[in-house]
C-alpha cells in the first residue's frame, strides 16, 4: 500500500507561501505496531499559523525539517486498527499532516467524532475553529453585556465565530473584512451591528463613528496599523485579545530587530488600565467539552451560522492553503480529498 | 502676599525638556473663599510622566495652557486655613503645582502626614513611588514566590521599589540599570540578585544568562527595545507589567503614526498565554491605606531602603526636573524649597 503526501521543500521566511515550497511524493506504508492505527484522509482544514510551523517560527509547535510531511490537521478515517478503542470506519480528528495513508498511535488521536457532526464542522466551527473563538473571547476576553466589541478578521473562520458569540454575549459587535461583500455577509446574515471595509474605508473616522464611546474588547486577528487604531479608542479596563498577526507569520520572533513594528500605541494600556493578552486553544483543553457542547447547540439552533470555503482534490492542497493569505477565502478554507 | 510660580511656556514635543519651557513669575494671593487652605511649598516631587501633561499627550490628566502654573506633586504646609479640617502648621501632600502659595479646596486635600513620615519619604517610598510600585508589582503583576522578576528603570524611583518588594514577595529579581554605579547599588544594598547595565552589557546575551529558565515577571518602566528582548524570553502564562515607557512621554498617543515602533514581539504574548497590562496609580486608591501601612512597616523594618536625589532651591526647580532625563538621579528626584 501506498501513502501520498506534500512535504515541505523550502521555507517561506519574509515571503508569500509558494506552490514549489511543497512537493507530492509517494512512500511505502509500513506495518501497524500495536497500539496504532491507519487512517485514510477524509478533509483537511487549514490556518494561517500553518505558514510559521513550516519555517519554525512558532515557538509552540515541533520543530520541522525540509524534506518533512507538512504538518496540519484533518479528519480522517480508520482503515486498519491494532488498538482496541478504534474499529475500521471509525472517524477521528487530529493533526495527521498532508497525507492520505497517516500511522498514528491511538493515544494521540481524539475520541471518535459524535455522526451528528459533519466532517466540514468537525474542521471549523465545531473544531478548532469554534474552539478558538469560545475561548478566545469568552476566557480572555471576558465580555460583558452591553460592551462593544471589535473584530479583526471578522469574516474570516475565527472572527466570523467571534462576532456571533458577542452578540449572544449581549454585546454591540463591528467588524473589519477587506471587501464589501464579506462586510454585507457579516452585518446582513451574521447579525453583526456593524462593518468596517478596510481597504475602502477611512478606518479611523469609522471607528469613531461606530464606537463613539470606546472599544471594550478588541479581538485581534491581524496586527499591524489596525491594532494601533484600535488601542487609540480602548475604554477603562479595555481587554485587547491576540488571536494572531497573520502579517508576522512569516518572521522569526526569537530575533526582534527582523520583526516589523509592533503596536506604537501600546501605553494606551497604562492610561486606560488595560490588558493585552495573548492565548492558545490548546491551554483550555480541560475546557473542551463544555465549549464543544455549547457551540453545538447554538449551531443547532441557529444562532450561530458558519461558511465554509471546500476546495477538492488532495493534489490541491498547496493551492488551497494559498487561498487564506490572499484573502480568496469567506469563512474556514478546507479541502476535500 | 506674592505667590512665586514657574508657568509653561512651552511643549516639549518631539524634544528634551529645556529650562526655557519654563518662566518664573509672581502672582498675587488672593483672599480665601469657605473651605478653602492657602498653603506654602516644603517639597516638591518630579516624575517623568510630568513631562507628558505639558503636552496634553498623558490624556488621563487635565489639560495644561501656555501660561498655567506647570503641574506636579508636593508636600506644603497649612499657612491659614478656612476650612475645620486643617489648622495652620498641618503638612500636606498633593497636586498643587510648581508654586510656593497655593489655595486649594480642603477636599482636594490629602488627609494630614503622620508626623513620623518625613517630607522626602512623603513624596516617595511612603508617597506616590511606593504606591505605584506595590500597586503595579502586587496587584497587576501578581508575583508568585519562585517566579523570575525582571525590573527596567532598576535604580529609579519605582524600580528600585519593585525590585525589593519581589524579594519580601520570595522571587528571584534580575534589575536593569544605565551605570555600573546603578548595578552595584540595586545589588549589593537592595539586594537584587543580579544587574544588567544596559550601556555597557549585551543584554540580550546577559538576560540568558540570568533568566535561563525565562522572566515570569517583566517589570517595564522604559519601553523600547528592552521590552522586546524581554518579550523573547517571556515564560509561560508570564505578566508584562508597563508601568511606563520615559521615551515616548514626548509623544502625541492619539497619532500612533508619529509614535516610535511598538513592541515588535508582542506576538510572543500568544505563544506563551501572556498578558500585558498596563495601570495607574490612581486606580488603585481605595487599596492607599493597605499599601501605606505595609510599606511603612517595611521602611520601619529596614526591609526596603530607598535613596532620594534632594535638591535645593525653588529657583532651581526647572533643572531638577530635567535630571531625571538625563539619568543623573539615583533614587527618587526631590527639591527642597
Amino acid at each position: 500500500m501506498e501513502n501520498t503526501c506534500w512535504t515541505i521543500q523550502d521555507r517561506p521566511i519574509g515571503r508569500e507561501v509558494r506552490e514549489s515550497d511543497f512537493a507530492l511524493e509517494t512512500r511505502d506504508v509500513r506495518d501497524l505496531n500495536e497500539g496504532e492505527i491507519l487512517l485514510k484522509a477524509r478533509m483537511f482544514g487549514f490556518d494561517p499559523t500553518q505558514k510559521s510551523w513550516m519555517s519554525n517560527m512558532a515557538g509552540y509547535a515541533a520543530p520541522t525539517e525540509i524534506g518533512d510531511i507538512m504538518p496540519g490537521r484533518a479528519i480522517a478515517e480508520v482503515v486498519e486498527s491494532r488498538s482496541p478503542d478504534f474499529l475500521p470506519g471509525d472517524r477521528v480528528r487530529g493533526h495527521f499532516g498532508w497525507q492520505m495513508h497517516p500511522i498514528v498511535r491511538a493515544a494521540q488521536v481524539e475520541k471518535k467524532i459524535s455522526p451528528n457532526v459533519s466532517d466540514e464542522n468537525a474542521l471549523s466551527i465545531l473544531g478548532s475553529s469554534g474552539r478558538t473563538a469560545y475561548f478566545g473571547l469568552v476566557h480572555v476576553g471576558m465580555p460583558k453585556p452591553g460592551d462593544v466589541l471589535l473584530v479583526s478578521g471578522a469574516a474570516g473562520a475565527i472572527g466570523s465565530i467571534v462576532g456571533q458569540l458577542g452578540k449572544i454575549a449581549g454585546c454591540r459587535v463591528i467588524g473589519i473584512a477587506g471587501t464589501q461583500d464579506k462586510c454585507r455577509w457579516i452585518v446582513d446574515e451574521l447579525g453583526f451591528d456593524g462593518a468596517i471595509n478596510y481597504k475602502a474605508d477611512d478606518v479611523s473616522a469609522k471607528l469613531d463613528e461606530l464606537c463613539p464611546e470606546g472599544i471594550d474588547v478588541f479581538f485581534d486577528n491581524v496586527g499591524g496599523p489596525i491594532l494601533d487604531l484600535a488601542l487609540a479608542r480602548i475604554s477603562y479596563g479595555a481587554r485587547v485579545v491576540i488571536c494572531g498577526g497573520i502579517s508576522n507569520y512569516e518572521k522569526d520572533m526569537t530575533k526582534p530587530e527582523d520583526l516589523p513594528g509592533g503596536p506604537r500605541n501600546y501605553l494606551r494600556l497604562t492610561i486606560q488600565n488595560a490588558t493585552m493578552k495573548g492565548y492558545l486553544v490548546h491551554y483550555f483543553s480541560d475546557y473542551n467539552a463544555v465549549a464543544d457542547a455549547r457551540l453545538e447547540r447554538w449551531v443547532g439552533e441557529g444562532r450561530l451560522v458558519h461558511r465554509q470555503d471546500i476546495q477538492n482534490g488532495f493534489e490541491n492542497i498547496p493551492v488551497a492553503f494559498q487561498r487564506i493569505f490572499k484573502g480568496l477565502n469567506i469563512g474556514k478554507q478546507l479541502l476535500r480529498v
